[in-house]
């Protein structure tokens, strides 16, 4: 049996699922790893909060940084958050020969590449499965279990805010702030829900997913963002009605050019699809690999005991890479692909759902519009309502370039026969 | 970039979609794990038999062994099938210090222990990703991923034939016979179907899976198998009546007491469960931890490129284990569990169909009876037929012992307004 000595920034809802989980499960992971974990000392900010946990024998510090230097740390697990001193903590760590599990995807987005260079030079192991939807070990099936394969394409529904409020939405017809006021009060969400309800958490664990499978991290500011928090109701009935549900996804596709697109999208789902069937917090994550064909993984991607899961299951995989037995295998860099895609130049199928002038001639010249930018249009609805000046047209287009897309809209919102502007939801049909 | 000389034994399917995505994968392998494979000898019965690869450069050889004792061969991989001479090729390959990967879950569930053993005291890795769900990477989930996890339950859809033909019956109302000829002119289903229909393959499957959870080899004898063929199309009428649909599952299940349970056995799963969407020849399987909560993995769990996505993913392990870099840790035996559950002692919720006298005082005699042997019954139904002096009687019961249950089932055939036998399908609830 060999101890590893841990030290662990963060005692927050993820920080006390480990440590509460190290404990209960060391039988387990003594069995099945030969490896045992000796908790010396956690970093807080407040020492004096009251916490829910028994850490009689653990060293509680308030400077993190004194863990990256403590010889006796064998391991550092970073769980602080932010890209400033956690940042700090995870090179200067690295830098001083200690292994480092981190599940802070701000800090891999941003400084991925960085870091995964100094674990490199450093030949210490940084893992951070647990960046990404929580306890399902998708990092891992994309390093590993899918390793013979390009990945074609992934979809992911890797918000469990987002899709805790677009499955009430979905379900119960509840507006979206109330929708949100219901995710915070579960805890679900946090008092300020920007970083999710926006696409911004999405767009981190994104990049991190398109490192794994592309081999290089794509820039911030190359990756479109767009949030829930436009979404309106009447959008959930129609995709209802015409077989969709609405999912945040995060979409990351290669190209036969080598290129990779990589965004954050609201997008209509057939229903039939096994991702539409996934509701509250859950995660999951569609690959399409070019070998394997379409695989999915599913579970909770947020919350104490799923996060810590991964987090533990890091630690076993640094420890034996410690002790010699497992390859540095963090992130292959490589230059098979490299290129991101302009998202004007992605394309997708529109779903358009428009308020315009209830006479004749309007669909032809809204239709006409389409045609001269190259986009079919594969089904026309509109839905019946109290009659008006102006009623809502529903429009499913065929897949087109998102530039030509945008370019029809911005076309048709300034035709008389159209009122205020368009709301324009991607539409994923899953086609093989 | 370190090249690795390997020896295929058997050429088909699997053996094929190997030896082509070897070669066109392989920027994307060495890119990844700085690996090269060379495959220089394959194994075939019939050499002259005509084949849609070029093996030029290959030698074709015709016995198996000779790949074994190969002094240049160093990783060895078994694709023939059966349990005879595939089990000496990996045993004298185990023997002769090379690294094994086989897709061989009847050799695993006949042998495991014995060539698990092997590969620890030759210090060299045997590596079955490819034996259960393809290239569905779940054996590496549950070794790894969820290494923090004590597996409370595991429930798979591991066997595409039968998946297929349920996945007919259910949607088209075809009869038995029509969807396995059907599964069997696509290719989903062998000439003799016997392994898989009558659930073998699945229970080989089963047995991989809880070594990989439990720590030890069930033996075969102690694994209860049912099969899909003495289905009736009306119990999936109803079935769907109910909200619910059929399917066959390998299950394992742990209990407080350290005892595990393991059988296969066609199962009503509710159809708003995730495993309910899994149609056709998809594989999933749906695992819950102590920890992480419940998790799913979906994928093609046959055919030529799928499993050849888990054997070369197998491949790149060996080849980082032989090189020094990966611990060996194909599956931990351990004590944390180790006793087997029989099948008469576990319990379930069962869906009970009967041919009964219409007349008053029916359902009092066949309610007493499952009351004498403390079975709730949940509901009662009687569908509308054709009028006559036996018509059906459709019960679910509540959750109850497997011995109780045929106790009262055996009962319940003796009763004078009983005509026939029951038919009788477990029901899973998946209750948090």
């Amino acid at each position: 049996m060999e101890k590893f000595k841990v030290g662990i920034a963060g005692l927050g809802v993820v920080g006390s699922g480990v440590v509460r989980n190290v404990r209960s499960q060391a039988d387990l992971l003594a069995s099945r790893s030969g490896c045992a974990f000796d908790i010396t000392t956690i970093a807080v900010k407040d020492p004096s909060k009251s916490r829910d946990l028994d850490t009689t024998g653990i060293q509680i510090i308030t400077d993190p940084l004194q863990i990256a230097r403590d010889p006796e740390i064998q391991i550092v697990v970073e769980l602080m958050g932010g890209t400033g001193l956690a940042r700090e903590l995870v090179c200067e760590s690295l830098r001083n020969g200690k292994a480092v599990v981190t599940a802070n995807k701000a800090l891999l987005a941003e400084c991925g590449e960085e870091l995964l260079a100094l674990a490199a030079s450093s030949r210490k192991p940084l893992c951070f499965e647990a960046s990404v939807a929580g306890g399902i070990p998708i990092l891992k099936a994309l390093r590993e279990g899918l390793i013979a394969n390009r990945i074609l394409s992934l979809h992911g529904i890797i918000n469990g805010t987002c899709n805790y409020i677009l499955s009430q939405i979905a379900q119960t017809g509840a507006s979206y702030a109330d929708s949100l006021a219901e995710a915070q009060k579960l805890g679900f969400a946090e008092a300020d829900p920007t970083l999710d309800v926006e696409g911004y958490d999405a767009m981190h664990k994104t990049i991190v997913l398109a490192a794994l499978a592309y081999g290089f991290w794509i820039p911030q500011n190359l990756v479109r963002v767009e949030g829930i928090s436009r979404l309106q109701n009447e959008d959930f009935s129609y995709a209802k009605m015409l077989g969709y549900t609405i999912k945040l996804l995060g979409t990351i596709r290669s190209h036969d050019d080598g290129a990779v697109e990589a965004h954050v999208s609201p997008t209509f789902i057939p229903r039939s699809h096994v991702l539409a069937s996934v509701g509250g917090s859950f995660n999951a994550l569609s690959v399409r690999g070019d070998v394997v064909g379409d695989t999915l993984y599913y579970g909770r991607g947020a919350g104490s005991n799923p996060t810590a899961s991964a987090v533990i299951s890091d630690m076993v995989e640094a420890a034996l890479a410690l002790s010699g037995g497992v390859a540095l295998r963090p992130c292959a860099t490589h230059s098979l692909y490299a290129k991101v895609r302009p998202f004007d130049e992605t394309s997708s199928a529109y779903y358009t759902r428009l308020s315009v002038l209830d006479q004749p001639g309007t669909l032809a010249k809204i239709s006409a519009v389409f045609a001269e930018h190259n986009i079919g249009i594969s089904s026309v609805f509109q839905p019946k309502e109290h009659p008006g000046d102006f009623v809502s047209l529903i429009l499913l287009s065929d897949r087109a370039l998102e530039r030509d897309y945008r370019g029809a809209i911005a076309t048709i919102e300034r035709l008389p026969v159209v009122s205020g502007s368009a709301a324009a939801v991607r539409v994923e049909e899953f086609e093989s």
